[in-house]
């Protein structure tokens, strides 16, 4: 056995996540040293109240109300960030980089928001700053893109990131039950929130996206970078015609890096149905990574969940002292070797699906398609279809899906599609992922 | 940037994944120094032929006919075996170990077939022996029940890991195509080889299953432990009724660990169409993982390849290593924590699938259904199912699903079942996997 001195970590905050930090920790010492070759002692851990019963063996000389307590404690190498919050954590994570302690958090908000900050600042210390736990909890995903695959060069990234969103919408395509309903019973399951903007406008999904892409590109990505429409507009219709095509409805993150360029969207994609993601149901995540030597995989997990995000962190926690110990702190996670070029709408393609209300009058359907010849967009299938009784008014409903076409030509069409006199309305369009490559 | 100087390996082998191996090395000595703290140099490849004009930039003079420049090499650390075989591939492995040096290898049949050896000559020399990509080249999975999962216990591993047999059960499955017609198409896309036997009969599935057990539980499973059956019989009648239950048969390994009792099996089962490996086509892999703390998992992705398969490689050098940097080697994969102990049928539990055909006269089904009761089994489901016309000799049809019962009580159910006058026939029987745990 080697003879590694023991390494000593300090908590931020003691919830459920903290709770199974210690308990994973406490129970695991042995294949802690199997490892790391030395044993991991927590000797800090900040708590609000010094006088809660906790279900967790710690010392209490150890529990403080004091962040220097383990922010300035010299025995501590390595302090876990589960408070949660923004602000605070923050100062707390900048104090603990400034006395040159590595971090480990599970704050998705807080690395969206300051990642870029946060990074700068464990950097210029030559410290680690490690948030595994901060993307889909369950899925060892970030790990996968970096150690795992350390040989690998990352061309894409497809991720259902978001349960909330992935549980909604398998309600509507399985069930057939309309967005507010699966919304309702969602909340009542106790997987979306009272107030579901964040989860069902995409925005959550945007700052896990963003942090895949900064890692899996090694390129500094934020989240305004990232193009975001959620899905709290979305139609049955829609999805009665993809079940027609192929199609299953889903809160797809996309992101992508060639030539050293990225893209990153969050959107409601018409993901072809045999595509690995097409099946991932309810509340699960999963997230597609398609390397260069490695090809296609997909780690599939749930997406949260107090013991999966206390092994992640613990994960981190381990490759930080592993770092320590081979004296590479600061450099995984954390320099980006890229500079970021985002991609230009002319170099981006995809396939789209457009659903259009059309005037039943002769020379109308020549009208549209000569708008997709134009643009030299071609047709994968056109399908006509009888409009609803109440709406028969002369209208007829058009579902047309193109080829692989760039995204400023898709664009384009779009706008011309609006503004031509045939085409009542464009009532809905959406990306087609899913060719196996 | 650390000092840690530079590590030297030598390979055995310079087939399509030994020259993988060299070009990412070379490729991604930048990637190479942040993750490790140093470079990493290739001094010696055992080859059959120097004059061979070979696509991957080596040194002339680090080729070598002779095994001892690699295996006696003072410069080499770590030596990399992709030459296959076995006798000649074992050989040289343990002649590595008595030198001191770490042990790579992509070689499932060597491992499967000599494990206990190699690990008991890797420990005793105090080296490391990886083979991460001697199971399911794509999934980074034997780094997913170590590394990410470092604080995790295992409990259950399912997997289909077995690219050939999962093409032909697609073919079965989705198109109804019989299995001989869908062997003969796989072996034309070069799924399948000539010989097909260790691929249908389960015994290459085998192997691997009984790599992932040992590592996922750290107890000493090899071959002989694992129960076996291929799919070579398997007739299209039970896929069709397997399709009315909401059944899709696949070959899959299961692995358990509870109570420190392990049981590992290759068959093919009845997956509940809803379970993320029911969904998993054609020639692709996937691993389902069922930690404590983490819950359900899966990694997916092409079985093979020798891309994959060198980049598996690679993240086993990788850590490797870090295990040598940070004075760890000999522990990991090597030392099992746990004796073998296999599970008793009486403690081993599933659903269970039986195809009848029975004498239709009166009392038969009373007589059947008391079988299980007298063994306590219940019922989930029955169907009487007319035969097709010419079978129609007074003969039915009789499909039971069963609740999980022991595999002790499944074993004697199935022998009455075979010695009771009112059934002409067992036709078939199948495990159900699938329920949510």
């Amino acid at each position: 056995m080697s003879s590694n001195s023991n390494i000593s970590v300090g908590l931020l905050g003691l919830g459920t996540v903290g709770s199974g930090v210690i308990n994973l920790i406490e129970n695991h010492q042995e294949e802690l040293v199997h490892e790391l070759g030395c044993g991991v002692n927590v000797k800090g851990v900040l708590v609000r109240n010094l006088d809660k019963t906790r279900d967790v063996n710690i010392n209490p000389e150890y529990l403080t109300t004091n962040p220097e307590d383990v922010l300035n404690n010299p025995e501590i190498d390595v302090v876990i960030e589960v408070m949660g919050g923004i602000e605070e954590a923050r100062n707390h994570i900048l104090k603990a980089f400034a006395a040159k302690k590595h971090v480990v958090t599970a704050n998705k908000d807080l690395i969206a928001l300051h990642g870029a900050e946060l990074h700068q600042a464990a950097s210029e210390n030559k410290c680690d700053l490690l948030y595994e736990a901060s993307v889909a909890g369950g899925i060892p995903i970030l790990r996968g893109l970096s150690d795992g695959l350390v040989a690998d060069k990352i061309q894409k990234v497809m991720g259902i990131v978001n349960g909330t969103t992935n549980y909604i919408l398998t309600k509507m395509d399985d069930e057939g039950v309309p967005y507010d309903d699966a919304l309702k019973e969602a909340q009542e399951l106790g997987f979306a929130e009272a107030d579901p903007t964040a989860d069902v406008e995409g925005l959550d999904a945007a700052r896990k996206m963003a942090i895949l892409a900064r890692l899996a590109f090694s390129t500094p990505v934020d989240l305004n970078d990232v193009e975001v429409s959620g899905i709290s507009d979305l139609e049955l219709t829609d999805f009665q015609y993809g079940k027609k095509l192929g199609f299953t409805m889903k809160l797809i993150g996309i992101a992508n890096f060639d030539n050293n360029q990225v893209e990153v969207s969050v959107q409601p994609v018409f993901l072809k149905s045999d595509h690995p993601l097409a099946n991932v149901k309810n509340e699960y995540n999963a997230v597609y990574v398609n390397g260069e030597a490695v090809g296609e995989t997909m780690f599939y997990g749930p997406g949260a969940g107090s013991l999966p995000t206390a092994t992640a962190v613990m994960s981190d926690v381990v490759s930080v002292i592993k770092n320590k110990l081979l004296g590479v702190n600061g450099h995984r996670f954390t320099k980006p070797r890229f500079e970021k070029v985002l991609k230009k709408p002319e170099n981006r393609y995809g396939q789209f699906y457009f659903r259009l209300h059309v005037k039943d009058e002769v020379g109308a359907f020549t009208t549209i398609s000569s708008l997709f010849n134009q643009l030299n967009i071609s047709f994968e299938r056109i399908l006509q279809a009888p409009i609803k009784p109440e709406n028969r008014n002369e209208l007829a409903e058009v579902i047309v899906v193109t080829h692989e076409t760039s995204l400023d030509k898709f664009k384009k069409v779009l706008e011309d599609l609006q503004n031509v006199e045939v085409v009542e309305e464009v009532k809905s369009y959406f990306r087609i992922e899913g060719d196996v490559e």
